[in-house]
């Protein structure tokens, strides 16, 4: 997979993408990620990209022409999947990533300011995604989220140790408590049945707790549960 | 504001955190945030900060006593708010920015692997918090994306230009359509109102807009809208 970022913090992406899977599967060829400073395609000689809104208003407006520029430069393509980080998009959910994980080739533009040109949208009709109803500066997080969350489902880039097949959401609960050494500390011990070896009681019990856990943080989810597996508690 | 940051993965903060608007809340002391290196706690001779689950299963789970030595030794206190990032907690809202946004000292402790003792959750009760429904692989970007929407909310870290009065949600819709120069670029226009000089016009086109968007694009969000206001469009 290729992934092509536009910012105009590039900088902020050096922690993030170079550590854990996602530096793995860079490292492994499994996919290739290329940061784009947007102001680099300014053709304005102090590199502006933003201007005053149109109409008049608080907060500046990203202007049209460079991204327009980078995105040809870098060379979208018909099959390309241009998504924007914007709190107006569609939420972002595990399904979501499935899809985007299937592309070959993604670009993520990521706002700032009180928006981009609208002609952005127009001309490309990008996919507007979001991470979730909350306000952030930009872009830029939003996009490592979403990078991190597709990665991860490509085939190779997850090791055994980080085995995703009990991942909350895979089976549509949450998950289970967890324990690890040591069996006291505390004061508090790990609970019995762990220790038990019985394979199948230790599994009653965690599906025992994933219920109670789901139905007590999540009643929407449990629901849906309920519904996919005919069930009824 | 004093945040500190339980991590394993601490370098994955360097770019984030040092720009923008977070870079210039530390700088100008509105925020003090502190990156742990849970490792750093960890007794082992290896640095072992996880170990394999009681009761068997895929995946490593993050050992107790690191975190309970880390979490005493930057002194949490009565009201510190520690804040565990994991997909099982209640999904992060601009509501519970803003309820954040009010405290003097935020802990983020980042889980990882298949999750965390469940030890820490007993004794430290902490405020469980998901940024949506999705699989990353730890805390640290939903960290980051908690601590960028709550100190963007600090009284003095916003400028001018970054006005947030008419960010999303803010009144309830989603933004109307921004415009900047050039007037008219590779053919499209600015609609002719933005340029008309009529505030009030402008003020119309700009609700009317929002309402559009925001009913096609989240019908969920505009019907809250149409309750709040009692209209009916």
């Amino acid at each position: 997979m290729k992934i092509d970022i536009l910012s105009i913090f590039p900088e902020m992406f050096s922690g993030p993408l170079d550590t854990s899977i996602i530096k793995r599967a860079q490292e492994n060829g499994i996919v290739h990620i290329a940061i784009h400073n947007i102001r680099d395609y300014s053709k304005n000689k102090h590199k502006k990209v933003d201007d005053y809104p149109y109409g008049g208003g608080a907060g500046m407006v990203m202007k049209p022409e460079p991204i327009f520029d980078a995105l040809e430069c870098i060379g979208y393509r018909q099959e390309s999947e241009i998504i924007l980080l914007t709190p107006q998009g569609e939420q972002f959910t595990q399904h979501i990533a499935e899809e985007l994980a299937q592309k070959e080739h993604l670009i993520f533009i990521c706002g700032h300011y009180e928006g981009i040109d609208y002609r952005v949208y127009e001309y490309f009709k990008p996919r507007e995604i979001s991470i979730g109803d909350y306000v952030l500066t930009g872009g830029e997080l939003p996009a490592m989220v979403i990078i991190d969350a597709v990665v991860r489902l490509l085939p190779g880039s997850i090791g055994k140790e980080e085995s995703h097949k009990n991942d909350s959401f895979q089976n549509g609960l949450l998950e289970h408590p967890h324990y690890t050494r040591p069996k006291e500390y505390r004061g508090m011990q790990v609970p019995p049945v762990l220790l038990s070896g019985n394979h199948g009681e230790i599994e009653k019990w965690r599906l025992e707790k994933s219920i109670e856990i789901t139905k007590k943080k999540r009643p929407d989810l449990f629901k849906k549960y309920q519904e996919k597996n005919n069930v009824n508690y």
